[in-house]
């Protein structure tokens, strides 16, 4: 493990560069923070780059920063970490708390973070999330992370919506962005077209819709639409003829959040189909 | 609507109160703050006492702060909100621009907001909510807006949790924290025992479960449990028999949030009990 002292060394600046959406798209990676995220980047054969450590003065018995007593105990500390890393063929360095604090976007960014080369884009035949100008990476974390649980294996980004790799997305999808592909479409009628083609049936929820998801068919292949938060759905995915479901709400005048309203559609799939039954 | 330009209003220094917990328990009141949150706690008749709106410049003709134009082109503006809460006996104030920011705990505070008196704690007999020390406002206000939505009528919150009637649990709401109930609990098994003396059945999520929900009977009054954000469970709700139902999970290794696996429950009650046909 190397020690680096300075800030200007090519692997820090690249990870500055990471905290911006630009820096990403530009270089194709992003960052990955913390030993539980690390672990799972690993367990899904993520192509980790360079992996960095916060560490208490340099050289051989160093004080290392402990990743905390859970995965101390567990066998899956620093040193198990450091090892793994650099036998998936990581880049791994060690850096003082102080440049370290400058890196990480987390406000505890626990002791540990890499760089990740994002996946060639989706293609693959699964159920599609599409996510229409959804903006805010705590959402998209979340909603990749139902999708993911749900066996959805790809999530579409129509231009203009946030990040899938931004880090408080990755923070968010706990893990789920290691397992699902990515792919952008230029506007709505591109993801429509996308998901068209595969044979997947377009879903969107809408509170004023005629049909109730529990007497739609959803044991097809999906390409679920989830709308921007304020502004709600393009008018592509109506005009190119997406079914429009509505979740029934005994709550009378209420509504869900993208979130759960996600959550309850993508799981009455899974029941539909059976697969609660096992 | 009376100008007020001291920081020792009295009802100026409650609103600041109003903002720590200490201070709403200690007054039985909450801020809500917001044109649309609002008109929401008028719509249900939610008490409120006093509201306090911002404008530029005392007295007769004076620029009021616009709520921003969706609400004027509706009818739902500035002066028509001040007369409907003067019609519901509430105080209505304005002040200037500087007081006013520092009233409010949202970013953009929206020009209004208003202190409301909580409701006589929860006894009706329908579905509730019982939060076992959820601690992030956000998410406790999310899990009340999808509880309201499925129709559940009261939410409990286990000593240790953080407050239904925090700023943020209020906006996350959207207004569901007008139209349920709230009802605290010492500890866990006071909590399932004032669910079991209503006849509900208590059902939490378990990733290990055995049984799953969709061959579970949710058909019966219900009391479901989310547990804290990183503990989990309290071990008393297994302890009193708590139904431990598994969400299966096509996806393999994954696991769903807090927010995620609620509205998956909460809609599978929804379902089973054929609100979903109408």
């Amino acid at each position: 493990m190397r020690f680096v002292t300075s800030e200007n060394n090519p692997t820090l600046k690249l990870i500055r560069r990471l905290r911006t959406r630009k820096g990403r798209d530009r270089t194709g990676c992003y960052l990955v923070e913390g030993p539980k995220l690390l672990w799972e980047a690993l367990n899904n054969r993520a192509d980790i780059i360079h992996a960095v450590f916060c560490e208490e003065g340099e050289g051989e018995g160093a004080l290392g920063q402990s990743l905390g007593e859970g995965f101390e105990a567990e066998g899956r500390g620093r040193e198990a970490l450091a090892r793994a890393l650099g036998g998936a063929g990581a880049d791994v360095l060690a850096t003082e708390p102080k440049l370290f604090g400058r890196l990480a976007d987390a406000e505890s960014p626990q002791g540990v973070l890499a760089v990740v080369r994002k996946p060639e884009p989706a293609s693959g035949g699964g159920d599609w999330l599409i996510l229409d100008r959804v903006q805010e990476p705590g959402n998209i974390g979340a909603l990749m992370r139902t999708a993911a649980a749900a066996g959805f294996d790809a999530v579409i980004t129509v231009k203009g919506s946030g990040d899938v790799y931004a880090p408080k997305a990755v923070r968010a999808s706990a893990g789920a962005v290691f397992r699902m592909g990515a792919r952008q479409a230029g506007d709505a009628a591109e993801a429509a077209e996308m998901a068209r083609s595969g044979g997947r049936l377009i879903v969107a929820a809408d509170p004023v819709g005629s049909r109730s998801i529990y007497e739609t068919d959803l044991t097809g292949l999906l390409a679920l639409v989830i709308g921007n938060e304020g502004g709600g759905l393009s008018p592509e995915f109506r005009r190119v003829g997406a079914l429009m479901a509505r979740i029934p709400m005994p709550g009378g005048t209420e509504s869900l959040n993208a979130a759960a309203a996600a959550a309850v559609i993508m799981f009455e799939a899974v029941r539909q189909r059976g697969m609660g039954a096992e």
